[in-house]
């Protein structure tokens, strides 16, 4: 059950169809999700517990018709591969794939060569790659994810509904110390607001437990490791406010790179209402993307024409597309919690999901403790 | 009535003994009101709502004595000047002064002067003034802020208790469509997480009535503009969500340039707890300085050594300091509400204060709001 | 007389029909000189060897019309105001002036004021302003500049030639311990790379003797101090490689926002082979404006479409404009020292001037000494 | 023959003892060159003309001993992992690698498992892998480099003397439209200005004919592509000026991260000055390291103090340094074209050599060039 199914809302925008990033127009995500074995730790046999998500801005190959994009470093303590470009040209030129970290080389490369099979003329490829860390679940030393995970993300990408929680490359992850993993939301700004619509996705892996707010309640406290226990009591040397959170925004407002920019700092907010942004130890690295500029030529086109036509978002009109990008993080968030179930990974660590049951008898204890210690 | 003193506790840190960015030892704060006339807004003439705030983070004179800073532009809509040189050496060699946007200029020259008078070397000055937008108030074009009043806010900088609400440069600021101003707060850390204090100082002028929260209940949706009325809906031109933030950290930690632009960016998290973040048109500019390293010679130094001695927190107790540094700022907001009162400025316009019985008689209905539509 | 009039070509692309910052449609530039006294120091009294220039990206008020702009700090040791807007919104709303670092205040508020006069309507305004710092020759503490000089400028300001040298913001200012101060150069693309025009104007007081190069050739270390003396050897307490440079690019192309940071970032070239960048003292940042897009709504417009449309340049054609950046940049520079005249100022201490006979008496020399020590 | 032996001298800073990076106390560098077959390209059968090049800022392993770091972006067309903490937290924490464009992610992966096989500790790793283009000759899409190559490379990692040119990552680089490859060359500055060596090592692929300079002669107009043929006029798709130049600085200077920030920048004046800094292809991205502190712990220290003790080098010493960055970036150049001899690669492309001889035979009539078209 997700948020807005067990009764909770969060802002005041309405979402999407699908209340997904799949809502703006052409974006297809797709997943491969990596689970095998149990019991104790060996390295490189398992127990397996990741994966690979991807997100592809347009309907067809994003080498051919790149979107703009910019990006916002919330805490620099993870990766996000191809930033360089997206820092300079405020291009993206290639899906999106998200996985853990100590896989992102393999990631990196078969997208490239994905791009490869597809596409017969020279060219040179800066892929984005992202991750969060899953060692507490998974065998990440391992190095499970293959060249033909990324190839099945890549093929079950899709538009419409997005399977949430611990799938892909969220398979692993660890959220305010219950599972976490996967989640999505969206938000349709009315047509005097520009219309557009706003999607989230996050690969949550962050947080602390008595740090979880649902719109505002600290239900984090009411929830404490003492009821639910948290995975980093079972043996772990990995420590509460390890992990990281990845945000990909989308949007079909033909925002310009510096807007993207803008547009990728807010999932902070997001972030900072949902009780992150304050782990030394947690990579906060977001990315936006927006679709409404078209025809904008990739680097390897022959013969470019001077110039190319593009419209942009006046800066009023931003204000609606950040209090979209806030609500839709937040909610994504919250959506992967709801998703994840629970799940038992290497040397039997079990990390506890939040269900809505659980969420919604804790909520009216959560609401009184606000401004009370 | 201040938060704490009202019964609303913010987050879990202590504070420290003043609860006041002067709870780091040595920072000061001084601040020159201008305050004068009513009635219709006569260019020139005014009426004055207006004023100067000083944050001095040393005992003595700032150029002899520099410290580590760093800041972050979480919106860029405003101006704090001198950033260039602390981007680059994360060093702050003057006073840091905030005022209104029209007057940047004259107090940027007073504190040149000042610093001249007091020292008859040669030297240059690069000084930090920062702003906010009273015009909705005070007669902003008249410029009134005169080099007498720098040297006045520079006369009374003292440690111990700081004045709140509107006062120097926050006399004439609207705060989520409430009077605002400056507030502060701080929290000091247990020993064994550091023993350090975080100071926040905040000129609140920024964010829409029905976004505010307190400790996550949405006090906003409770007080709404039809109960308690909004000083935009006065016949300004200026809409809601146009002001702006500036939040000055301090603390004793001994922290580096880079730790320091690390802290600074947490304001985004207090920010957006207490409802803020989404406008395009607020310029929300966060610096923090570190007095912790001693002996940082300023440029004008003759004859430096080639090194000096300096000391840095492990990264690992950021984490701490990234709580207390997002407690101080939330808590410094709703300060600067509390403190504020009821302020009729130019044309009539009247930016009412949210007094304690105020939010306390609101904040269960807010309470139960959460999550709810 | 102008290096290219010395016989002396800087690079490969023909300059403008002016060979200023003019060149580009549009763009104004206006000065106010202002010398007065000889002899000792004595603050307050002179002697006055200062200035302030203005550079307006359009015909008409900036603010009704603004530019796409973006910025580059190459050495952060100095001050450009206004610079959170541009890096935020890439969107320059006010003439850019420049004068000296002790009076960048007094420039800053009578620009605001200046806009207030034309502007009946309700509004706000960051203006950029810049500074580099002529202490050495002029009584700066002083702080001689006052608004009408702001006025004076901006009255002065037009299209057509542009006077160079000891003039405006430059008037005391020092290059490579010569007399230094403003000048301009101008590229013209050929049609099949755009056909756009690219003009610099410095305000150039950064460098020492020996590192100063014309086209590579080494002609500091021809013209030594010991031949040609240096003002930082006649009793001031500043020492070469104090000062700064402040560069600003203007072109016709449709530059995006991310596209003006771009171009830039690219005047950190033309100042390497003019024989600068390697100063921790010296301030040096680049604004690049680009006025080939037109109907950018300021921030006060009311009611603003959602969006507007927009070109851009395609990436493969930003090459030629950064060629043209560097190589007017670097011909700006030679043309500030060659049209600055030799100036006595304070205290008797005299900024040689660098004639073109000098200049060419040197310049085989110095090309001998390529690769050679 | 290097330029030095070739009785070509860069600006006045003499070299250290072996002219390299591994000048610097602890640094160690090692490739691993993988050449084979030749003829037309076949993908994934060759010909191959790639490697890995590493350098390892300590004598052990980085991540039991990190080092300050820092980087600056000059054109992000290209990638260099890793940069995210490093921009957060200024600490580089592994061995940096270089290779080509396609082979980043195996590299990034084979680094971490290479970690791993030496810490037993539970950890995770963000490595810094840079890359350049090398498909111009190489079978860049057929990604020849493996894990072993990795590991290769880090076994042969040493102090002393450095194997220059077509050598590990620069194996198949272009420069200049000569052929290119790896380069380094250090500076070692007099004891008054502080005593520290700064080492440049750079993968270089960047640049056209004409444009290239040796200490300031542009030589690049002698020997025209008329005269030596360019292997971008041979029937490959790429052009120009789509390469790329990674540049890594060491010093055993004790500065700060921001500090290193700052080095990194200086290196874009070295670049502008070899005749670089033009093309919107080429990714040139900078990377300075520390080794001047040591005891600062990785983040898998368990249990670290509160604060450690760092030293910083006061501002006014930075200058020097800078001197040495900007000298040995652009001697490192000069040594990779002098070291690369000819190669001819896929298809029968063929990368010219530029022999010393043919420098020193272009050099006089380059020198009367100055100043002249």
């Amino acid at each position: 059950m997700r948020a807005r199914e067990a009764g909770i809302t969060i802002g005041y925008i309405p979402p999407g169809p699908n209340n997904t990033i799949t809502d703006v127009d052409g974006v297809r995500v797709g997943h491969s999700t990596i689970i095998s074995g149990g019991g104790p730790l060996v390295v490189g046999d398992g127990p397996v517990r990741t994966g690979v998500t991807v997100v592809c801005p347009r309907e067809g190959w994003t080498w051919e018709e790149p979107v703009f994009a910019g990006c916002h470093r919330f805490n620099g303590n993870g990766e996000m591969t191809g930033l360089e470009w997206i820092r300079e040209a405020g291009v993206l030129e290639t899906p999106v794939a998200i996985t853990n970290t100590h896989s992102v080389g393999v990631v990196h490369d078969a997208l490239i060569a994905a791009e490869f099979e597809d596409n017969t003329e020279e060219y040179w490829c800066l892929p984005v790659v992202a991750e969060t860390y899953d060692g507490t679940l998974n065998d990440i030393n391992g190095q499970h994810v293959k060249p033909e995970h990324v190839r099945e993300a890549l093929a079950d990408a899709s538009g419409g509904p997005v399977a949430e929680g611990s799938v892909g490359g969220g398979t692993g992850m660890i959220c305010h110390e219950f599972k976490g993993g996967i989640g999505t939301a969206s938000r349709k700004l009315p047509d005097d607001e520009g219309g557009w619509t706003v999607g989230a996705l996050v690969q949550s892996n962050y947080g602390r437990r008595h740090m979880m707010r649902v719109d505002g309640a600290p239900v984090g406290r009411v929830l404490t490791t003492e009821k639910i226990p948290s995975p980093y009591e079972q043996g772990t040397q990995a420590q509460p406010g390890t992990g990281s959170i990845i945000v990909i925004l989308a949007t079909d407002a033909p925002l310009l790179p510096i807007q993207c920019d803008r547009l990728a700092q807010r999932a902070t907010i997001g972030l900072g209402r949902a009780g992150g942004g304050c782990d030394n130890g947690s990579g906060d690295i977001f990315l936006a993307f927006a679709t409404g500029n078209r025809g904008i030529q990739p680097e390897g086109t022959v013969n470019p024409p001077p110039t190319v036509s593009t419209n942009m978002v006046t800066n009023e009109y931003m204000t609606p597309l950040f209090h979209a990008a806030v609500e839709a993080t937040e909610e994504a968030i919250l959506n992967a919690l709801l998703a994840a179930g629970t799940m038992t990974g290497r040397d039997g660590i079990t990390a506890h999901g939040l269900s809505s049951d659980l969420l919604l008898g804790a909520l009216d204890e959560a609401r009184a403790l606000c401004g009370r210690r």
